[in-house]
């Protein structure tokens, strides 16, 4: 059961609906390592050396995404993406991709194709096929399902659940980059000019879902627990401690910001926080593998960042080195049942 | 790309897509035995013994299903059902599933238990486990997206393609039940009385796929080409004669009918040609097999019937034992983007 995505306010429905399909489901069948609850699913046959790693998601118009905000080919970039980063929140290797595509009937044939081909894109960078899929008419609005499958060695996925007090927390690239760009979008303000506004637009629009960073974690054991970033940093936090029994720490000032974001009404601290949609990877190293952990770390994988420490007790607390108490922070997700559409968190 | 159900008129826009797909994934990929075209993938690991086989399979509201027409849970059912068939026809066995679900702000949290429990009841008889999905909004109308993972042995699984001329055409079951089924439901005739109407509803709202008969007959290498009759006989056995390079003559008075539909206005010889949703298998079996079929095939597994043969050529031709000439055969399937709506076919 993958995270979701656009931070807003409530979130009780659609967990209390989590809820129940994890205590239904939490009991794993044959063959089944590791089942709902996850960022993707585990599952083996009998004798093979490699599990494969399998998750879905789905896109559905105005609610996960608008149509004059992403073109066809950044959708169908997007809609392999989220996936993706679920494999890559595993530490799995793509392998294969499935998807269902239900669209009106008066779209043009030439939308889904520029659709197919934004998945291609993406596909062919990390060297995967697309195997099967589905096409549907759909009375109203497009809707998109893929489901990737990847593969780990055995035993080696990284779950959610296995973080100790006292490891530290990290964080790939810069966060909140794909909210300023939702931000950017529904303030409507044209075209992008600075670099800042154009990282902020392409993450938002065709993030970079961090396989790479996640399999090379993941092969040499590093991560106790990883997971990816799609609704924010506290909601996605709270998830991981949560399922592993813990609190966390979280350090203000450590942070990795887009300061520039504020040119256009965005409070980067408040983004990095509670934005979505980012896809970076969030994952704890206990502390006796730092030193091993910043002596190996390639520099061609994407820059990682320590951003606090889990710790007994629940909740997350936000400590600043400026010596105002820490505080507690709270969770904004995003909840399908309780937004009506997309809205930036964080804009002033 | 499976095929589609419910069979009605138009064929153009969705066979151009699907033609688009075909074309532009079919060279395979690392690790793709089969890729699309077929009723699911067959994808493996190196040295493993065993494939994978997965396909996927979106059901929309008012193009798919009616909610009038289905509960919750016979909803569930069929999602997974829909799937289930497309590995039976692979001969794969059913192992893991993955569920995404859309749905309206407004619909009760006891639907979607329904549903799940719906899912439940098959799965469980099919020993297989949810083990992952999504729940998202959505602004009209419910969109289901089930992805299936099967197993097959290596290098067994039954394709569309591999039909041999003089092959005999097999089907399990009874043809154009579950046309028959959506046609009392069109037609507002209320609560079922015979046992024939009973079926014909419960093939239409809860179809069994026939796993058991597929896995059989693909473990002893039956069957020369096998799909599962989603779309009617007449679109399916032309994509299997298309998938061969074949044609096919079909035994008009061999085809296993349920008479009793004429009770409330069918046509059962036109419902078991052009009838959708059936999820009867066909299949093909060389000559030189049919002793040992005949002798082998347990009386546990769903009825097969001979209805005919493949042939050089093309087209599927039906000919009749009452000495009337052969005709060619129409084929009537169901395009997403051609209809308007679920429409029984051979209605009177």
């Amino acid at each position: 059961m993958p995270a979701r995505r656009h931070p807003a306010k409530g979130r009780m429905n659609e967990k209390r609906l989590l809820d129940f399909l994890q205590r239904r489901y939490k009991s794993r069948g044959r063959g089944v390592a590791t089942g709902i609850g996850d960022d993707a699913a585990v599952v083996r046959s009998p004798g093979a050396g490699a599990d494969w790693v399998v998750t879905t998601d789905m896109l559905v118009e105005d609610v996960d995404f608008r149509r004059g905000w992403l073109t066809a080919g950044q959708l169908g970039w997007k809609s392999l993406a989220t996936n993706l980063s679920d494999l890559a929140a595993m530490g799995a290797r793509p392998r294969f991709f499935l998807a269902a595509l239900a669209f009106p009937k008066d779209l043009a044939g030439s939308w889904v194709r520029r659709f197919y081909r934004g998945m291609d894109l993406l596909s062919e960078r990390h060297g995967i096929s697309l195997v099967g899929g589905d096409l549907s008419r759909s009375p109203a609005g497009i809707q998109v399902t893929v489901t990737a499958i990847g593969e780990t060695r055995r035993n080696r996925p990284a779950l959610r659940s296995g973080a100790r007090a006292g490891d530290r927390i990290f964080v790939t690239g810069t966060l909140g980059l794909a909210a300023a760009g939702l931000h950017w979008l529904a303030t409507g303000r044209g075209r992008p000019r600075t670099p800042a506004q154009r990282a902020a637009l392409e993450r938002f629009r065709t993030p970079e879902p961090r396989c790479d960073a996640g399999l090379w974690l993941a092969a040499r054991g590093f991560p106790s627990a990883m997971m990816d970033l799609s609704d924010g940093l506290s909601t996605d936090l709270g998830r991981l401690c949560r399922s592993s029994g813990l609190g966390a720490e979280v350090w203000e000032d450590s942070l990795p910001l887009c300061r520039d974001t504020r040119g256009w009404g965005c409070n980067p601290r408040e983004l990095a926080l509670h934005g979505g949609e980012d896809f970076e990877l969030l994952f704890c190293v206990p502390e006796l593998s730092l030193p091993r952990l910043g002596r190996l770390y390639p520099a061609s994988l994407p820059p990682i960042r320590c951003i606090g420490r889990m710790g007994r007790g629940r909740g997350i607390r936000l400590a600043s080195s400026q010596g105002s108490a820490a505080r507690i922070l709270p969770q904004r997700g995003f909840d399908h049942f309780e937004s009506r559409q997309p809205a930036p968190a964080g804009s002033r």
